[in-house]
C-alpha cells in the first residue's frame, strides 16, 4: 500500500471535505494523469485503511463511488483494479491547453459593462444616492408576515404555477397601484420580477430587435441604456429640461422602438414631467409605434403636495410599459419589482419570463400582499416620507452651511437623491474627488451623460435618505473640516 | 352641478376603487376627450359634494390631485377651472390609432415560442413529467428558518450588496456540491439565480453572440433551445445514445459555442453518460474553445448505488459552466437555482447578473443555508429518495399490470420521470390521446425531438414522483379501465 498509493493519496483531517471524497478525489486525478495506470490492481480495502488509517467503511465507500463512476472495475473474485481510459491521449493532452484558455464574454457585454456600470452600491459612504435607510425597516412585521406566507404557500403555488406573479399579490398590488399611482390596469397585466432591472431586462428581450433605435434621457439611469445596448439597441440621447425628456428635440429622422423615462422625479436631475410634455411624449410614442417605458422608481417619496399620477394613466393606445420596485419604498433586499404591460402583451411577457425567468419565491410575493392588505406598507411608507422629508432639509441645510456657503444642495420635490454643485463652478469629477477627502460619497453627474462626452458637467447626484442624524452629522462634521 | 358634470362623473360604491380617485380617473378623462373645455369653471367643492352625496374633503382631495398633475388650475379668488390643454389635436388624433395598435414581441421569440415552449406544469395530472412532491415538503422547518433568516437579514445584505448570491449561502452550497456531487469550484464561482432556468438565460446572454452554434441533445431538454435560440443561437442537434450526448456524430466542421448536456440522467431519456463519453465531450469542448452547459436538474435522487459525480469536476481546462436548482430536491416555489463558472468568468458574469437581474432574496438564500447547514436538506433529500423509489416501482408495475401488459415503463437509475411505450408500438401523440382519456398526463418523446420532424416518436416521458399512493392508485384504476 505504501509503495502502490503514496504520493497519490495525502489525507488531511484539517479540512471540512470528508475523507472518502478526499479519496475519491485523489485517485480520480491519479487515474486522469495517468500516475495509477490502467489495469494496476489497486490494494485490498483492508490494507488501504490501516495504511490510511481510516475506517475500512470509509475505503469502500470511495471505492464503490470510483467503480460507479468508471474509474475502477472488480477483479474477477474479490479486488479491483484501475479501469482502461478510453483514449488516454485525450486526457494527456489537456493541461497545456488548460493554461491558454481565453475567456470571453459575449461581444455585445463590451459597451455597456465598459460605460454603464451601475455604481458601487456595496458599502456606501455617506452620501451615495439611490439608497433608502436600511434601519428603518420594520423587521418583526416583515418577519411575521413572511411566517403567515410560508403557511399559505400551499400546494397549487409550491409548484410551478404563477410563476410571474401570485395572484393574491398581483390583486393587491394593482389595488395599490391604481389608488396611489393612478395606473390603469387588469392585475393579470402585472408580471412580477425580481427588480425592477428584472422587469427592464424582461421587456427588452421581449420586445427590441438589434439595431432599434432606444430614446434615453440626457442625461439619464445608466442602467438602462446598459440593457439597451447589451440587447443590440441603437442609444439616442433625447435632451432633459425642466419638464422632463424633450421629444421635439429627439432627431427628426427618429423611429424608435422603446423611450425610456423617469416622469415622476427624472433621474437624475429631479424634473418632474409636467401635463403637457406627458401628453406629447404619448403623442410622439404613438406616431412612430414606440413603447413608453415609464420607471416610476422612488414616485412615493413626494414631499410637496401628493405624487403626481403615473403617465401610464393617460396612455389610451396602450403604449406604456410601467416599471415599478419596492426596493425603494421597502428595501434593496426586498428583490421585488414588476412591470404592468399593456393587455395585448401580458400573454406574449409572460411567456417570455418563463424563459428570462426573473422569478420572485411566492412566499416573499405573498408576505408584500399581506403588507399592502394590512395596511403596513402604506404606513410605513408615511413614516419614511416624514423621515425623508426632514432629512432633505438638514442634508440641504447642512451642505450650504458647513462648506460655509460653497456647496449649494438642490431642494427637489420628492425622491431620495438631490444635486450638489459647488458655487465655484468645480467640474463635477474633481467636486466628487474633494468631498471624497471628507469620506463623503456621490456620482458626478457626467457620468449621466452620453454627449458630449468631454463636456464639463456640474454637480453630484447624492443621497440623503439612507443616513440618520448621527450619521449625517459626523459627515458634516467631516465637511466643515474640509471647507475650514 | 348637475347639469355640469352629469354624463361626466358617475360614482360607484361598488367597486374597492377609493371615491376620490374615481373622480380623479373621471374628471381626467373627460378633460382629455375634449368632454369639458379648457378654462370650464367647475362648480364649488360643496356643491359637488353634495351633488355627489360625498363628503367635501374627498371632492377637495381630489381637486387638488388634479390640479397638481396640470388638468384644473385655480381661479383668482376661488374656485377651479379645466386648465387649457397644451395641443388637444394630439387628443383628439389618439382614439382612433388606439384600436389600430398592434402589439409584437420581438421577432427572435417567435421561433422558441412556437416551438420549445414548456409543457403546461400547472395544475398537473398524474403523471405529468418533472414535478418532485409537493406534499412532503417540511413546510415547518422551513417557516422556522425563514423566521430565523429575516432575523439575520441584517443591514449589509439589506442593501445592494451581494447581488449575485449571499457569501453564507455561498459557501453552505460550495461544500455541498464538493461533497455530494464532486464539483471543484470556489465558492466566488457561483451565481445564485431565481431558478435553473435564471442561470441558463443568464449565461446564454453572458456568452453568447447572434449565429453562434450551440449543440443540444437530440432529443433534448426544450428550454434551452428556446432560450439558445432567442438569443439568435443556430441549434445543432446532437444525438444521444445509451451512454448520453455523442460529439463524434456532430457535424465535423461544427465549431460550438455552447453544447448543453444533462450528463446525470439525460432529459428525457434517462441515459446516464459514461466516463469514456465525459472524457470525449470534455475534449471536444476543448479544441472547439466551447463551453459545456452541465444541467444536473435532479442528480440527488439517484435509485441504485451513489450519484455520478459532475462532470465538472473531470473538466481540467475550465471550460464546464454547473448549473443546479432547488425545484427538484425541494420544491419549485423556493425558486433558488444556481450556476458554477470557471473561475475565470465570475468576475464577468456578477456584472451581467446585476443587468439580467434573475436575483434571490437574501432571506431565501439565508434560510436555504440554514437548511444544509443543520442537515435538514441531506435528512430531505433521504426521505424524499426513498419515497420516490418507492413510487417508481410501483408505477412500472402498475403501468404493466393494469394496462394487461399493453405498457412498459423503463426502470431508470434515478430521476422523477421515465418513458412509457405501448407494446404496440402506437406513436407518442396517440399513446398521449389515448392515456389522457383515463385523465393521464405525460408529455409525448417527439416533443423532445428536432429531426426528423416528421418521424414517429414511440414512447412519453411520464414523472412518478409527485403523486401519492391514494392518487396513484386512482390513476392506475383509471388505466385499468381504459385497457379492459
Amino acid at each position: 500500500m505504501a509503495d502502490l498509493l503514496s504520493g497519490i493519496l495525502d489525507l488531511s483531517r484539517a479540512t471540512p471535505v470528508p475523507l472518502h471524497v478526499q479519496i475519491i478525489d485523489q485517485i480520480k486525478r491519479a487515474v486522469l494523469a495517468g500516475k495509477l495506470p490502467a489495469k494496476l490492481r489497486l490494494p485490498s480495502s483492508r490494507a488501504m485503511a490501516a495504511g490510511l488509517a481510516v475506517s475500512r467503511n470509509t475505503v469502500m465507500a470511495a471505492l464503490d463511488q470510483l467503480k460507479a463512476e468508471g474509474f475502477l472495475e472488480s477483479l474477477p473474485g474479490s479486488g479491483m483494479r484501475v479501469a482502461p481510459l478510453p483514449e488516454p491521449d485525450l486526457l494527456r493532452a489537456k493541461p497545456a491547453k488548460a493554461a491558454a484558455r481565453q475567456h470571453r464574454l459575449a461581444p455585445h457585454w463590451r459597451l455597456p459593462l465598459a460605460e454603464f456600470q451601475p455604481s458601487a452600491l456595496a458599502h456606501p459612504q455617506p452620501f451615495a444616492p439611490g439608497i433608502p435607510d436600511l434601519n428603518a425597516f420594520p423587521h418583526e412585521q416583515w418577519s411575521t408576515a413572511l411566517r403567515r406566507a410560508a403557511r399559505l404557500a400551499d400546494t397549487p403555488s409550491a409548484g410551478y404555477d404563477h410563476m410571474s406573479g401570485h395572484p393574491r399579490f398581483r390583486q393587491a398590488l394593482c389595488k395599490h397601484l391604481a389608488e396611489a399611482r393612478g395606473v390603469v390596469a387588469e392585475a393579470e397585466q402585472i408580471i412580477v420580477t425580481s427588480s425592477a432591472r428584472g422587469g427592464l431586462s424582461l421587456l427588452t428581450s421581449a420586445l427590441l430587435s438589434p439595431g432599434e433605435e432606444c430614446w434615453v434621457e440626457e442625461p439619464g439611469f445608466r442602467s438602462a441604456k446598459a440593457i439597451f445596448s447589451a440587447h443590440g439597441g441603437r442609444l439616442v440621447p433625447v435632451p432633459v429640461d425642466a419638464q422632463g425628456i424633450d421629444p421635439s428635440r429627439a432627431p427628426a429622422s427618429g423611429k424608435p422602438r422603446l423611450i425610456y423615462t423617469t416622469p415622476s422625479h427624472q433621474y437624475p436631475t429631479g424634473a418632474v414631467m409636467t401635463l403637457a410634455r406627458r401628453l406629447e411624449l404619448l403623442d410622439a410614442a404613438s406616431r412612430a409605434g414606440a413603447y413608453i417605458v415609464e420607471d416610476d422608481y422612488d414616485s412615493e417619496f413626494q414631499y410637496r403636495g401628493r405624487p403626481i399620477a403615473a403617465l401610464q394613466g393617460l396612455d389610451r393606445s396602450g403604449c406604456v410599459l410601467y416599471l415599478g420596485t419596492f426596493s425603494k419604498s421597502l428595501l434593496p433586499a426586498i428583490r421585488v419589482g414588476f412591470v404592468v404591460v399593456p393587455a395585448g402583451l401580458a400573454d406574449g411577457f409572460r411567456k417570455v419570463h418563463r424563459h428570462t425567468a426573473q422569478f420572485v419565491p411566492p412566499v416573499i410575493q405573498l408576505a408584500l400582499a399581506d403588507f399592502l392588505e394590512r395596511g403596513h406598507y402604506a404606513a410605513h411608507v408615511r413614516r419614511m416620507k416624514s423621515i425623508y422629508s426632514d432629512r432633505l432639509s438638514a442634508f440641504c441645510e447642512g451642505i450650504a452651511r458647513h462648506s460655509g456657503g460653497a456647496l449649494a444642495a438642490a431642494m427637489p420635490d420628492g425622491g431620495l437623491q438631490t444635486v450638489v454643485t459647488s458655487r465655484d463652478g468645480m467640474a463635477d469629477a474633481a467636486l466628487a474627488a474633494h468631498l471624497a477627502k471628507a469620506d463623503m460619497q456621490g456620482q458626478p453627474l457626467g457620468d449621466f451623460h452620453m454627449v458630449p462626452k468631454a463636456a464639463v458637467h456640474r454637480g453630484m447626484l447624492m443621497g440623503f435618505a439612507a443616513w440618520g442624524e448621527a450619521e449625517a452629522a459626523k459627515a458634516m462634521a467631516r465637511l466643515a473640516r474640509l471647507y475650514r
